[in-house]
């Protein structure tokens, strides 16, 4: 591959962008943000402006909720009713900024960039003072090396979240930390459309936000996703994707570490070489491979159309990735994304989802198998799969597609 | 009260049709199916006459599927997708039948009828034979007591599905019940239209309901629910719920009787008193409570609207409630579902499902405390939540709206 530059700078209201940069020496990250008032200054002029769901009260009480019932972190986050819904092409905040129009990204192009979101669910951490500053900064470009996790002081910031002593009550505040994946600059295209080159500097930028947001204090899990497609509530259709440093262990995750453990204490074996190697011999759910990925559709899919890719030597997280690896991904992963979409007359709404072992020094959990779950809520031409009853109430996730026939048409799509 | 009569009867193709009636006498069991040929009988004619989905091979590989990964089981049910969709008003399935319309409800009138699904996700539970007898069998009503849970042998059905021994693999038949609880012969009623006279009449169908289904051999959670709503992809108007009878305990009630015997665990106290006392006090999130029952929007709601109705006297499970509380149950919850239908320009889209500890003698689990849930994914008079990355890939659900705001405005709506 041709190597990854990667540059740091930061907004007019303090949020940190970093460019990931194909060929060196592009300055990028020294283009200031010209937006004055900034971006967070402007929000705080009051909630007439925000929009008529602004509720300043409502804000405050924003933060994690302890789910007594489930024993689950649940995030309020009463700020986003006001994020930026469906803006037309012209005035797209992902778009490279333009003489007379500054987006979020100040540059006038980039290749892959990410910034910490302005309308954050999570927020605090990679801050001292452990929220954004309210006031405006000098949007002087810093290099990487400026702004270090271990630069922020641990006693600022919360370690993991523990639920309330008495089990009941008292919310703690939403710490962690939200971040913005932009693909590329082209307004128009689509993950699906990359060059594989470009999924590789993704990648790049993946696992160095993993590793970089993984080892600041309190964080638990960094969490690496796509959302694409307005059925599912995209609300900017420029290719992006996002990233959520979360300051416990998610449910998913926690379930998933659970299944792993029980299977290991049952058969002395790990649990994701002999799923991925059952899948493998068995091939009907296999949707495509290559020497250093595996991609299938799970026997127990919740989703219409869903597909897990696995590497062919299991790592626990992005960053333990080798060289090898990493330069398969994009070839296998294109081919499953092109055969998602060629699957209806429209291109496919999906979530793409990163699960890796949880974050931290000493977390351990390298029994764990990286792998991304691709999921669709389309199940026919005109018709998508609705949460109802038995999956809201219950949990239980009935499925009108067989996995088996999902593999198959996949396989035969493109 | 007035009293429940309660008839049982057999549709034409051999599934169970049980009216709840308001007064004695009405005869209605004994009406007869008169399609010929049954419904499954016309459904077996071939997959063209059932809609291009409908592959048969597909529909041969429905059944339980065991996810290793997060240790859950997941329902395939390939035969769903040809369910009826939105049919024309006077085309309802659910109505009364008439002169030349013969529908799934052969009397010409009901107050509340209970029928196995025509097209359920699980089945099998309370016929002998494991499934409903493909043949038609003859529409004769039978008297309820002609077809108790004792009729069937212990030996043609299943006990609680388990796990496959190297927790990989083989799937499991998808065995269970589904039934229709029609809730008025009123096409264009809803639940919050009932008089309270009626709901203490549905309640007596589902207490009923849970106690038959929860003592068939092999099920473990009755699951009685209401889907109101095309926005999460209800089919029927009719205003009508349904009843799961699941072979295992559902996830979500897993979770919550881990976290109840956690808190016990740690505080030697019970979590339902503990969490229904505490609201009680607070009284920031009460939307409604009477003598009987008590609701509130929960601190860690995951939905824009969601309320949790809780008996003032804790009991594990719908049948265990008493005359009092049965009694009061209906006033209270139409006085919350009308809150829920003022709060947009058009009635509330919304799941309602009633969690109650698992099934089966000796199952224990009385330390659970029975509740409604109702939950809506309408967050703004335009927008629904969706569930994307954090919810469907993480588990996280992020929510929008502060449950102290939610609940003021449910106490002021209506």
């Amino acid at each position: 591959m041709a190597g990854v530059w990667k540059n740091s700078g930061r907004l007019a209201d303090g949020r940190e962008i970093i460019y990931f940069d194909e060929s060196p020496g592009l300055g990028r990250a020294g283009v200031p943000d010209s937006r004055r008032p900034p971006p967070a200054a402007a929000e705080a002029a009051g909630p007439e402006a925000a929009g008529p769901e602004a509720a300043g009260a409502d804000a405050a009480e924003s933060g994690l909720r302890w789910d007594p019932l489930t024993g689950e972190w649940v995030v309020i986050a009463a700020q986003r009713q006001d994020r930026t819904f469906l803006p037309p092409p012209q005035a797209c905040p992902l778009d490279p900024s333009a003489p007379g129009r500054a987006t979020e990204i100040p540059a006038a192009d980039y290749d892959v960039v990410v910034f910490e979101n302005r309308f954050p669910s999570l927020r605090g951490a990679g801050h001292a003072a452990g929220a954004v500053p309210a006031e405006a900064v000098p949007a002087e470009a810093v290099p990487a090396e400026a702004v270090p996790a271990e630069a922020v002081p641990a006693e600022a910031v919360p370690a993991e979240v523990v639920p309330p002593e008495a089990g009941l009550g008292a919310g703690r505040p939403a710490y962690g930390r939200c971040e913005v994946v932009c693909f590329t600059a082209d307004h128009d295209s689509s993950f699906a459309r990359l060059p594989a080159s470009r999924v590789r500097t993704v990648l790049e930028a993946w696992a160095d936000r993993s590793a970089i947001l993984g080892a600041m204090p309190g964080i638990r899990q960094v969490y690496c996703f796509e959302n694409r497609g307005e059925e599912i509530g995209v609300t900017l259709h420029h290719p992006h994707g996002q990233i959520y440093a979360f300051p416990f262990v998610t449910p998913r995750m926690r379930r998933m570490l659970e299944a792993a453990a029980a299977y290991a204490a049952r058969t002395g074996r790990n649990l994701y070489d002999d799923l991925t190697a059952a899948e493998a011999a068995d091939g009907t759910r296999i949707v495509a491979r290559n020497e250093e990925w595996i991609a299938f559709v799970p026997a127990a899919a919740r989703w219409p159309y869903e597909v897990l890719i696995f590497p062919a030597r299991r790592v626990p997280r992005l960053t333990a990735l080798g060289d090898a690896a990493r330069d398969g991904f994009g070839g296998l992963y294109l081919d499953v994304l092109r055969r998602l979409d060629a699957l209806f007359a429209a291109p496919l709404p999906y979530v793409a989802a990163w699960h890796q072992a949880p974050a931290g020094v000493g977390q351990g959990h390298e029994e764990f198998g990286l792998h991304l779950q691709v999921l669709s809520v389309r199940r026919a031409p005109e018709r998508l799969k609705y949460l109802a009853g038995t999956e809201s109430g219950a949990g239980v996730w009935i499925n009108d597609i067989v996995p088996e026939a999902a593999a198959r048409r996949l396989r035969e799509a493109g």
